[in-house]
């Protein structure tokens, strides 16, 4: 009898839907006659939702998305400056609130450079690594306020909250990961000589840790020379560990030096299994080209795969990993829209 | 009778009193025969001071290096790593406390890719562009702070503390160089999304502020998305205006995609002219290659530009500017030395 996956999927705004749909399809694809099936039930949740309730994630949707084995998101966000949402912070209320409830303390981004695929950088080697950018603490936490709000007096704080706990979970993930790649090589990103609390923790963890995995290789980079590397050789990094705020800046940088942010996915990734892990492409709802068909659901895509791989369906990732390959391969300067390249992954895996 | 201009130089640590000592002979024959004549006071602050006496920055350090009118600086910082200087934090203790103390609330940093001048990314486009970055809050303040230090429940936190009074001070001199400017753009770089306190005060100082500089095309940009513009379309920034930590980040990447850090110059302003503003390369120490001679003094040679600029003597810095062009211009694969570089553009000035 075959494995049933349940399977939550948010699609969300803007391009989302459109996304997901292809995505949807691969994964149908993909694992078709294998001994998993998905039961997927879609979630209505983001700014459309808002608009039409004032809910952004109610209680009920969050124990209701909880029950799942995994969740599937497209991207969530209005019209930037949509008066409408102006009380509404829907990354905070909802990607944020899911990232941060269902414990989602590794948010792992792999940046690969597929062959053919074009780069901003004239030389960039062969990009291929990965951030385990922490997903729970950090900058992230929401700790902030502010005082004599609109006035010329106003002070507004925001505070930075990383624990021993915290750290060094994803860091433990990280050399993990790290053990596992053929250049075992793990390079901390942080600003120790200024944020040297933070920072401080984040060193002396990742040092203990490391004595635990003699196999890998470490380096430190404070987080602006982190970029400096990232444009004139991304083919250094291995696994980058970092906190939730530089992970953030790093992925972007990342995507975009390994072909955009059309090809990026990721995984918010509880490794506990005591909540669902949630996967969803890099990249945002994009209004300005929704609803044209012209979004690439290469990215939403790709954390189909990265979702495959974490429920132990290798398989069936690899199948959707080689079609990617091969369909970004030939790809020239025509456009195609959205279900023409996910009609052309699913092909190519049908084929196989 | 000429104005006599008093100037503090801190050579520094590494490659720091290499490139300070080309810098000083290009204002030198910047400003030779001209109306200001510069009297220079050498100061011994760095890892090298604090190793032979266990100082980093005394009280009359500071007030010594106060009473001039302005201060050139190379590089701070010992070998990382080095175990006598475990217990010491150069760049808070020294670097970071010259500007706190001297109200360097403008880290001025511009990013221009000279002609022939090559850069990673393979279609650069005309990049020419200024981060006003903002130097006496943000997460910069050292308002940390950490419990149970070294065991399993350390918590470690760091606090960003953002003012009104200390972000329209920067805006302002943000717009005030935007409409300097052919372009008259301002981009505000921030994560709104995610820190909304800090960002929700920046975001609205920007739009007060925009209203008393109509001539000024505003935008805003996610920190994270701002990266991916510096790689794939650097020529859309004119001036840039965001925290102390966001633009640390986004000015060593400006300056990776714009020649490099050999060539990233920087002045730490306090527009007030109550303290003694500092002129400092981008670039730090660089341990590895100091001692050598080869370290290039381009970005130091940039600065005593900035240094010019700011001390209104602009003709001055158009000599260093246009010596410094067209030296760049004729680089090939050849390696100068530092002087060499030093001398070559000395020359190009007093052959004009
Ligand atoms: C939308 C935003 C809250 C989010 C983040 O900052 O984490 C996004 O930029 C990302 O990287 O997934
Ligand atoms: C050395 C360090 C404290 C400094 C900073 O973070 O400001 C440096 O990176 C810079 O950008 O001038």
């Amino acid at each position: 009898m075959s494995r049933v996956i349940s399977l939550a999927v948010i699609p969300g705004d803007g391009i989302g839907p459109e996304v997901v749909a292809e995505a949807l399809n691969v994964l149908q694809a993909a694992t078709d006659g294998g001994d998993a099936a998905f039961d997927t039930t879609q979630y209505a949740l983001g700014a459309a939702r808002y608009l039409a309730t004032g809910d952004t994630l109610t209680d009920e949707d969050l124990a209701a998305v909880s029950q799942h084995d995994a969740i599937l998101l497209g991207a969530v966000g209005g019209t930037p400056g949509d008066p409408r949402l102006a009380g509404a912070n829907i990354e905070r209320g909802l990607l944020l609130r899911l990232r941060f409830a269902l414990d989602h303390y590794v948010n792992l981004r792999p940046s690969v450079l597929f062959p053919s695929v074009p780069s901003p950088l004239a030389d960039p080697g062969d990009v291929d690594f990965v951030v385990v950018r922490e997903g729970t603490e950090g900058p992230y936490v929401g700790n902030g306020g502010a005082i004599r709000v609109g006035s010329a007096n106003e002070v507004a704080n925001e505070v930075s909250v990383n624990t021993a706990f915290g750290v060094e979970r994803v860091v433990r993930y990280a050399f993990a990961a790290a053990s596992a790649r053929p250049r075992k090589k793990l390079t901390l990103v942080h600003k120790t000589n200024v944020l040297v609390f933070a920072g401080g923790l984040w060193k002396r963890i990742v040092d203990e840790v490391a004595s635990e995995f003699p196999d890998v290789t470490v380096d430190y980079l404070h987080v602006d020379a982190a970029t400096i590397f990232l444009v004139t050789d991304p083919a250094r990094f291995d696994v980058i560990v970092t906190d939730n705020l530089f992970g953030d800046i790093l992925t972007d940088l990342a995507a975009a030096i390994s072909g955009g942010i059309g090809l990026a996915a990721s995984g918010n990734i509880n490794p506990d299994g005591r909540f669902p892990s949630m996967f969803e492409p890099v990249h945002g709802s994009a209004p300005d080209i929704a609803g044209q068909g012209i979004a690439d659901p290469t990215a939403a895509i790709l954390s189909v795969a990265l979702m495959l791989d974490h429920l132990e369906l290798p398989e069936a990732a690899d199948r959707v990993r080689r079609a990617v390959v091969a369909d970004v391969a030939e790809r020239g300067e025509g456009h195609r829209s959205t279900s023409e390249i996910g009609a052309a992954i699913v092909d190519r895996i049908r084929a196989h």
